[in-house]
This record gives C-alpha cells, structure tokens and sequence, in this order.
C-alpha cells in the first residue's frame, strides 16, 4: 500500500485501470467485469414488480455500493489520466457518468431512478475488457471483412428503407380507411420494416385482397434480399479467409492504452503508442 | 442570370438538371434531396390525426409550396429536354408527374388529396442522385452478379409462389371449416406465403392437429430453401469477386445525362452517349 | 386432320401431347398452361364466398368445360401411350386423374366438390411444361449442387425436428399448466418448430419466466443454425460454378419423352432413350 | 442361448448392446431405435386430453412395458461394462437413467408422472445409432469446419445477448409504462431477443412512435446481422470442401464403444481404442 502511494501513485494505478497485462491489471479487469454483470442483474430484478415489492431494501444497499464503486472508479480513471478531458468526453466516459448519476439524482427529482436502467450501457465495456473483437476474428481479418463491406451494407440499409418507405405509403393508401392498424404513413412504414425484415409480429396485418396481395410481394421481397447481406458478407469472408491461410498473424492478447489518445489496443510490448507516437507508461 | 438567359439558355439548365458534373449540377441535386425528402415527411407528418389537426394549415402552405417548386422542376425538364416525349413516357417522368397532380386535383375531387402520398414514389430518384447502385457494387460488379443470378431468383420466386398455391389450398381443405381464418383459398394461399418466409404474424394460424402438421412441414421447408437464393447470390458474389481482383476499375461519380435517350451514367468526360451515340453537351 | 387419323394417328398424338419439339407441341404444352392456370384462378375465386354467391353459374359452367377438356388430355395421355399403366401410376398421372374426379363425384356425394381445389396440384405439372428446373441451373449444375447435398440436408432436417421434439416436451413440463397454449406435447413441438424456425406467429407463446429464457435459447439457436443449411447450398453452389467456368455445357431447351420409362427430359436429337435404351418415335 | 450364457456372457452381450458390426448388434440397435420411437409417440399421445381419456388403461400399460425394457437395458449395461461408473455418469448414462425412473416414482409421488416426459431426451440417442453426426459431413469436414468456427460463433452469441439486453433495457424506459408488455426489463430483453432473431410472436409489441422507430432498428439490425454467422460456417464450409476434394476419405458406418473410455466410434477393425489404447473386444 505505501509502494502505491508514492509520488509515482497516479501511474501505478493509470496502469491497473488501463492496461491488462500486469496481474494487477487482469484482477481490475476481472472484477469490474463481475460488478458490471451484477449490477445489471441487480437493476433486472428491481424492475420486476413481485421481486422488488419482496427485497426492495436489498435492492436499494446493493445498488448504493455499486453506485459508489463506479464513482470510486469513475474518479480514478478522471485524475489518473494525463488528459482527463479525453476520457470525459470520450465515448465509455459519458457511459460510465451515465451509470453513476441517476442513482444520486433520485434523491432531488422523484422518477429519475428508473434511469438507473442506462448503467446497462456499461455492459459495453465487456468489448473492451474481453477484446472480444478479436476473440471474433482470432485475427484482424474478421474486421477487415466488415470494413471492406461497410460501404455495402449501408447502401443496402438505404435501400431497404426507401423501398419500406414507398410500399408502407402504399399500403396507407390500400389498408388506411379498413381498421387494420394502418392508421399513418409512420405506423405503415413500421409495418413494412416489420414485414420486410420477416419479423412480422402481427399487432398490424392486412384485411383486404389487395393489402394482403402487396404484403405477400412485400414478404417475397424480403424473403429474397435477405441473401444481399449474406452474400456480401460472405463473399468477403471468403476472401479473407484465403488471405489468413497465407499470412500468419499472431494473436494479442495482452494491451495496453495510450495516455495521450486513448487507443485500447497499443500492444503490451510497444514503446510508443501507434496512433499518436506518445510514450506508453 | 443574364447568362443564363441568353439564346442558350435551355442548353444550360439542361445542364443544371440533368447533370452532375458542374457546381451549379451538384448544388440542383442536392436541393432536389432536401426538397424531396422534406416532401416526404410531410406527407408523413400530415398522416398521422394528431399532428395534422393541430399543424393543418401550416402543413398545408408547405405542401402547396412544394407541389408548385415540383411543378416548376416537372416544366423545366420537359420543356429544355430536346425530346420531351421520352422524359414524360419514361418510368422518372410519370412518378415526376404524378408527384404534383394529387395536390391539384384535390381542389376538385374531394378524397383525392391522399393521394398525395403517392409523392412517396420520389424517394426512387434517391438512387439516381446518389448514385446508390454505383455505390453498392463499388463498380458495376455487384450490378453483373444480379444480373448473372436474374434468371435463377426469377425461377426461385416462381417456385415458392407454386408451393404457396398448393399447399395453401391443401391447408383450405383441411382448416376450412374450423374457423381459424382460412376462408377462402386466396387467403390460405396469403397464409401460406406469410409462414414459407418465416414472417408469421399469426392473423391466421392452424388449429387441427393436422393443419399443424402440415404448417410444420411448410415452415421447415421455408427454413430450408432461404438458403438456395442466398446460395445463388454469394456464390455469384464470390466469383465477381475473384474478377475484381484481377481488373481493376475506375469509380465514376460524376454522370451526365443523354439528352437523346436519357441514359444517365454517361461518363462526365464523354463526348458521345455510349448507348445511341448522341452527341452529349 | 385427316393425316393425324390415319393408321399412325396414335404415335403423331403422342408426340404431340409428350413431346415439345414441334410447332404442334409447343403449341399444346401452351394451351396446356393457360388451361392449368385458368383452372386455378377458378378455383380460388370459387372458394370465395362473396364472388361465388354473384357467379355460381358461371363458374360452375367454366369448371365443367375444363373438368371435360383435362378429362380428354387424360384419356389421350393414357391410350396414345404404349405401355399406359406406367402412365397411370406415376406421379404425374394420378394428379392428372385427382384433377378430374372430384368434379364427376360430386354428382353423387354431397361435399365432394370441394376436393376439385385439388386441381392445384397439377400446377406442378409447370415445372415439367416449362422445364423450370432446367432454367434454375441454366444447366444441370443447380440440381447435381441439391443433389450433392441431399443427405447433408434430410440429416440437417432430423437434426432440427429431434431438437425441437425434446424442447418441446421441456417446455410442456414448464408451461403445461400455465393456460399459455402449451396444452400437450405435439402442439408444445409444434410450437418449438414455429419458433426454431423463426416464423412465430405468437398464437402460442411462453408466459413464465423460465419458459421465456428457454424460449430465447431456442431463437438464437435458431437464428444461428439457419447459417448451416446455407452453409451447405452455398459451398456446393461455389464449387458447382467453378466446374461451370471450365465446362462449356449447352442448355437444351426442346425435349421428348420416352414412350417407356417416360423420362420427360431426352434431347431432341435423340433416337434412344438414355434411361432405358428404347427408341425415340 | 445356451452359448449366450457360458462364462463369456457378458462380453457377448456388451459387444451386442454396445458395438453395431454384428449382424446381432445391428438387430438391437434397429429395435432399440423402435423402442425409442414408441416410447416418445405414446408420451406424446398421452399429454392429449382426448386421447388419454379415450384409451388411458391402454396407454399405461404400453408405457409399462416400455419403461420395464428401459430398466433392463439400463441393468445390462451397467453389468456388462467393465467399468459401470463411467457409464452412469456420462451423458447418455444419466438420461437412460432418468427415462425408467419417474414411472417408478409415480407410485409414491403423485404428479411426478408427468415427468415421464423426460424420456424424449433419449431421442439424442438417434445421433449415436443411426451415426447422424457423420453421415452430415460424409466425413469428419463437416464437424471440423464447426469446431473451427465454435469461438466466432460463440462470441457471435454473446453479442447478440448483450445488444439484446442493452436494448431491451432501453425499450423498457420507453415503453414502461405504456401498458404494452414491457413490464420488466427482463421481459423487454425476451422481447428484444424475440424481434432481433425475426421470430416475433407479437404478445408484446411497442406502441409509442419511439418504441416503434427502435423497434425497426432492432429488426433491422437483427436482419442484417444474420449475415454474420452465415458468413462464418460458409467461408469455414467453402475452405474445408476444397480440402475434401484433395483427400479422400473412407466412411465409416460400421463402430465399436471402447470399454474402458466409452468412446463410440472405434473403427470396427480396430485392435486397441484411438483414445485411451484399451484393447477392443
């Protein structure tokens, strides 16, 4: 414990917090993991009426200490950082204020706890902290791939919204007067995504001949262009996948991260960050 | 804007409109963006009862101020286009006109205002404006393994609505008379589209042990055969693919447009419309 | 006339009928189409209570005209063949007869007629006229692809149905009594398919907790082995298009049927029968 | 039957019960599938109401019948195995175990009858008899192509559920308190789960324009993403069959169960076990 406090104090934890390849920093990693898990268990079972009528004050102490450790680590990871500024304004910063702030809010404005929902938020840093990115690709070709095809996939999106769009409106003017549930052009287009996309729950269906004779062209379509993404995707797959049986890349698993520019990924072994060639602590 | 009006003037909104390829080009194409999906919201906004009974008359103003820019768009294509026979015939010269008509109309035909909706079908000259398809394909090798693959989904969709007919109709006999929605063979056949794609809004569903059976058979069919147009497509995919590699080819972003045949991805650097060999200016 | 009744009249009527190589032929195979579709439509539009009540008459006059000309095409297949008990019992010729009886039978069983929806089934009969299955490869690559991987898929299919019987009975242990529809095992499997197989219609749908988790469990693993039969199609779609590349293989459009075995797709060109060696008249 | 029972006998009958290169243990196998069958029709037909009102005596002595050859079967493999520990706790151990047992309990413990159910787990042991696992893959690629691709598709997995909670626990701020179902966050995030996998059944659906806009963006996200694991399995698929065509491998249909480590698929001509180098009798 003196060892920690030293002048040298900031840096020590800087590097538990942020980086994964000390024993300390694993059991960090680790455990934040577990106090995430928890607390959006604890916020699950909160919701459930018959559960939080039955231990509603356990509920309450629980998510108090969990609030304060996320504060407690909140503050660290503001004064430990070189340029705290970057960290506040970056996106797992507002994440990690998100999931603090409700809880004390609750006690000036009545209803704001419910807010407390949006430290689910959190289980985004499981990403981080699994590298689970690269657990996907076992290399970076997995992203790549998704790179290499995002241009596509968003013109496909484009595509499959417009032509929502023009047959929800049709379909407004075929089923709008019928009692169906096509009660506005808003309410149709979520129709035809729901159609489209094969989800179909069927709080809104058609009644007329016509209105179903549209969606069975509507479900075909979709039915059929399912195979654009996949054949996107695949066919870049299989692309990188002949690029992987030549080259052979080396898992990282151990990272640090950068002070200066908050790049997660700078290799264990680096000297110098890779994106902005400030020095690694 | 004496310039724009001299003896050449029709020769230079033509321009304007039809092509891309200069500022005064870009700056009309993206107006014609906003205009178009600012129309679109509109509509939409003015479809939905809340919205509308309390912003009607503002609605209003900004829809006739809308219909009367389109109507000018609409007269400024036909009249500098130097055929206009084949813009007003062509698939982009009906939805254009179309688009203004309704609102028109509704001074005469009470009810025809919803028509206005049909403005939707606009939305279409997204792809001509962003050049969608160009993007997607990234070169026209998406477009060829579509293309390539044209005959088969055809065949495909064929196949499935053979299958819908027949086992929609054995389903009439079966559930008929159980009062589970299958009334008439038409709408089995519409059930039996809704379950093949998997989409399932659950309007009609079986009730007979046997019904059940036989949409069981339907839905393990519908599960197994999504992977033959996806087969299809990816397999054409990987083969483009592997050509791409090989040739490399130029993204053309800036098109004009043929005045004689209105074909609209003429090379901004052609002298001569590739497909009819107009001259292009 | 008077040639096709000489001694020979029988072999110049088979050749007409099962045959698709002359004018004669293809002229019948497309009377034959427009009759089939002509028959369906009728019927559809029969089973529809509101358009029957206008039009008995007239649809019960048009159906009697097609039941006799399917009942002439029928007796003509039959003698006009050499070896007819073939005929009669394949597949084709007993939805052949199915399209006739109902309608002679109703006549003399009250009820009958509506087995005349039956007629659907010579729909199929498009397939073999069109030769769609030929189209779908534009060579035999897309069948030898199905066939290749026939086994794979009947395996896939248990696979799925054995998963879907044993999660079924857990969630009739689960939810048996809970009046969520779960109320015996074949409706509890008939629910795990509907959802397996992502179609969910939601007439049937888990209310307890523990019935939703499983529920969940068994959409993603739904949603994540639809991935293997197209895994399956595609590789073999992949390897099928390679060996087309290096293969010239040319589409054969015209067809004769053998008189013996009645393998329907014998090149024109033939003078045997490459199934069963008889000689092609 | 007299040389079945010398001192010999119980490697007679573990080499009938436990190997399939027998002309005797291919008969048991045959009758045990049978058996199997029986056992799940007549659980199947007894969760009916009407059926096990009609025919309950009958039903309860069939079961009877069953669950005595169950027990038999379960004792000889215990007594025949060299090492019967093994066997009562591996995996197909605990569910012979668990298919007798609760038909006995049912005369102590009331209800616990229904739990006769259990024996449709026995169904997996159709993978081992009929050697499924195998014929999917006509050799081990297939299995090799989704051991290769078990990491991807398992993180895959976990991103679908940590969106899915993310999600619904931002659905149930939207729609909390909108009387649509979105009582609590767990069930939001079965809601989310239902949508993202296209099942949607429909027994809760948003009702707010907001909950409705990220409804659509989860149905299309979750659209969009099947891409992801269809991609995975078919480039893994892709890369193993161009393996497949360079060697050739021998099927195996004929097996033998090692007795010391269980193994089940000892080749029949094998001397010693692959695994634990047991010598095979």
């Amino acid at each position: 414990m003196k060892k920690l406090f030293d002048k040298h104090w900031k840096t020590r934890i800087y590097k538990i917090i942020y980086h994964s390849d000390t024993p300390a920093g694993k059991l960090f990693d680790l455990v934040l993991l577990v106090v995430i898990l928890t607390s959006i268990l604890l916020v699950m079972l909160e919701s459930v009426n018959t559960i939080d009528a039955k231990y509603h004050s356990f509920l309450n102490i629980a998510e108090w200490i969990i609030t304060i450790l996320f504060t407690i680590e909140y503050i660290l990871r503001v004064i430990t950082n070189s340029s705290p500024k970057k960290y506040v304004f970056s996106f797992y910063g507002v994440i990690d204020l998100l999931s603090t702030i409700p809880k004390y809010l609750s006690f000036f404005l009545v209803g704001s706890h419910s807010l407390v929902a949006l430290r689910a938020l959190r289980l985004m840093r499981i990403f981080r902290i699994l590298k689970l990115a690269r657990f996907m690709g076992e290399s970076n070709n997995f992203l790549k791939a998704l790179r290499a095809s995002r241009v596509k996939i968003a013109v496909f999106v484009s595509f499959v919204v417009i032509i929502c769009v023009i047959l929800g409106t049709v379909m407004y003017l075929i089923e709008g007067d019928q009692g169906s549930g096509f009660t506005s052009i808003p309410r149709s287009v979520y129709w035809a995504i729901v159609t489209l996309t094969t989800v179909g729950y069927g709080d809104i269906a058609p009644v007329t001949p016509l209105g179903q004779f549209l969606a069975s062209v509507i479900m075909i379509i979709g039915y059929g262009i399912i195979a654009v993404p996949t054949g996107i995707v695949t066919a870049e797959f299989a692309s990188q996948k002949k690029v992987e049986v030549k080259e052979e890349e080396q898992v990282i698993i151990e990272t640090k991260t950068c002070k200066e520019c908050l790049t997660s990924d700078v290799r264990s072994e680096a000297k110098y960050c890779y994106v902005c060639g400030a020095e690694i602590v």
